[in-house]
């Protein structure tokens, strides 16, 4: 029984490295080393300058925690936004759904996560904390303005309800109005994914 | 009508970047890209570096083609291999699941490719002017000594058979023997993905 070629280190290294993306295993990741060096290298060559530089410069908004590379993103510092209304999503991806169904003007607060006990990811690691304090401190985080209803708009599975009612029950106690995006959108749909006309309904539908 | 979020420069050049991979699309760059900033910069970085490195280490075998940061790869400067036989493959990964037979003991030529007139991938593409030179010259490229049988280890699929016919049909006249993996290889399939002891079988029943 002959041996197989002696791995190519940095072939080899570059491999293990893709398998590190989510969704990408083995056979792809090697498909995709081959794909890179074979045809496209000023592709990887752009993947790795783009990495280096989201990683470097990619921070979170001190307000909302979306990714930003500003101490505070342009929407938290938008002047038009209603500081009044702090819609909770679970991550920019939901968040851009939102706004792409132009019917929301408040601002926002995305958790980067939910919970998920099983997975080790807590109130602390979506950064409940946070939210609470930058609900109740009652300047709205350096808006000037107090936040009078929290629209929590975490996706209808199973972990987003269980998120969802955690932060209601935190935030109810101080008499925030806390509403929920209606149930028009489907059960068990991630929200990035669901039609604006649904989102929007859903928006103006909120209980 | 409000517009989305203005883009965060790096995220979302990162985002055009993971794009270029084969088979990722916008929404599994926006995941990806999602997932490395949040959850895992160390992976990132190691994806960043591995690609650097590869870029500037991995070249081709000056006589098999495949993938080597050597001049000429292991395989080829493997004194206990058959020089006689050539086995002509499309890629590194078809050549692997030969070599995992243990059934194999000549050398290899890798196209890195298949003819494709249709994409634009012509002989010169996958080295067909090198095989051929590769297997007349008499010495084997360096090893000594002159190939006496070709076998053509080409996918069995529309591309992979077009390639086989040019290949037997450039070298025939030379008085080199050809030979094409028996069809015991399914039909329509992909090389890498067949069963070893399928892959064994083809070879010993080779014609
Ligand atoms: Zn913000
Ligand atoms: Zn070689």
């Amino acid at each position: 029984m002959t041996q197989g070629p002696v791995p190519v280190d940095a072939m080899g290294a570059l491999v293990e490295a893709l398998k590190r993306l989510p969704g990408v295993g083995a056979k792809s990741a090697q498909r995709m080393a081959y794909h890179l060096l074979q045809h496209d290298r000023p592709a990887a060559q752009q993947i790795a300058h783009a990495l280096q530089t989201a990683v470097a410069q990619v921070r979170h908004c001190a307000r909302c925690h979306t990714f930003t590379e500003q101490p505070v993103c342009t929407t938290c510092l938008d002047p038009s936004r209603d500081a009044r209304q702090l819609c909770v999503v679970e991550t920019p991806a939901d968040q851009a759904a939102l706004e792409r169904t132009g019917s929301y003007r408040g601002l926002y607060f995305v958790l980067m996560g939910r919970l998920s006990p099983l997975d080790g990811i807590g109130a602390h690691a979506i950064g409940l904390p946070e939210l609470i304090e930058r609900v109740w401190d009652g300047e709205g985080a350096g808006s000037g303005v107090a936040v009078e209803e929290v629209i929590v708009a975490t996706n209808f599975n199973a972990e987003g309800e269980v998120t969802a009612h955690v932060i209601a029950e935190a935030l109810k106690p101080r008499g925030i109005r806390v509403t929920r995006l209606a149930r028009g959108v489907p059960v068990g749909s991630e929200l990035e994914y669901v039609d604006l006309g649904t989102i929007a309904h859903a928006l103006s539908e909120r209980r």
